[in-house]
């Protein structure tokens, strides 16, 4: 069985020196992916260059990508060849468009201008005190999944922060539905700290609860292994 | 004599799982702290979690900061117990205020409103199909450096994408003269790639050109033994 992971935060350009990046180690990818790998599994790691990476291993595969165009690009082709996809990757729901001094932007007359510019120098100058950056919607991947791949076992994530616990396992379930996904692994950044990691395992007729990345990891590989 | 040196990039959070990154690996900074430790130096480096590290040395000490506001904290309680600060860190022009959604924006009639608003949710939604992120500028930090300590021996750099030789060096000299910097290192990120890295050390006297980071390091590192 081949086992597709996502791993690690996208990040969006704002210009050559600047982007916007989610937060993510790639911790919990790099353990889930050794937790595969160390039951005989051929696992292909989807993983940025700034995220921790799980020991070599023969059936490792790596494949680097920075922004979601790349990953989109990636997964099109991945999918097709994986029976699992477990999409742990932190994922910029925004891209940048355009950035504008603030004069410019208070100056004119119809906003909707600025959504179809694009800064041509490489180094956007600093001389405003104040600016503004136009940024637009990502297409949402994980609803995509299925499209390349309708047999794929998918695993999505959700990340939301400091939410009442009934709040985050609703949208875990409204997730589960709208992406065809066997389980979405959801969790609040409040209760990630000092080692624990909470994580609530959402499936159509369950839903464990994990303390540890570890423990996460462990739960993810026997839903895999026994309802294969 | 003690030297401060500052390396990586700041990052400025938007909220609490995204950032605008400064990119830069560190890998300078790292190479110029060796070659002065190498010498018997004693070492400040001011870094970043992601960045490059220097190996670990008796006479390094380092200091982690994250973005432009406890880079600042940092340099003004360091910078009077130091001979030198080579000031290295890719450091954010401007920080994130407000996001909002393009149609509020669109809808405001006055939109200096929106830089004295501060998002409340710790994960900003992402419903709209356009947002809109408003930024502030920072302080330049390199020309507050002489109002901590006025007898520090400051190396500044200065990074411009795509420019010609001459603006690249008009620019390091306007720098070198508003700061009160005894060097301003100036180098085109189009001039740093697979193991080069071409300066220009620019001095009051003289500018002298390096071709690699430790070309860099060596220099900047001969200027300070030479004329202290």
């Amino acid at each position: 069985m081949n086992i597709l992971i996502t791993s690690g935060g996208t990040s969006e350009k704002i210009d050559q020196v600047r982007s916007i990046t989610n937060h993510s180690t790639g911790q919990l990818g790099k353990i889930i992916s050794e937790r595969f790998l160390e039951a005989g599994f051929s696992v292909t790691l989807v993983t940025t260059p700034t995220a921790v990476q799980p020991k070599e291993h023969p059936h490792l595969r790596r494949i680097f990508i920075k922004n979601v165009a790349e990953l989109q690009t990636v997964l099109e082709k991945e999918t097709p060849t994986h029976q699992v996809l477990i999409h742990a990757m932190a994922i910029s729901d925004y891209s940048p468009i355009y950035m504008s001094g603030f004069q410019a932007v208070k100056e004119a007359s119809n906003l909707e201008h600025f959504l179809h510019q694009s800064n041509k120098e490489s180094k956007i100058s600093s001389e405003e005190d104040y600016q503004v950056l136009f940024l637009k919607k990502n297409p949402k991947l994980i609803s995509l999944v299925k499209t390349w791949n309708p047999d794929i076992r998918l695993i999505g994530f959700k990340l939301l922060v400091g939410v009442a616990q009934d709040q985050l396992l609703a949208v875990a379930r409204a997730s589960l539905e709208k992406n065809q996904a066997e389980m979405i692994v959801a969790n609040d950044l409040s209760e990630i700290q000092d080692g624990k990691h909470r994580a609530y395992l959402v499936t159509k007729d369950a839903t464990q609860i994990a303390e540890t990345k570890l423990d996460i990891a462990q739960k993810i590989y026997h839903h895999i292994r026994n309802k294969g």
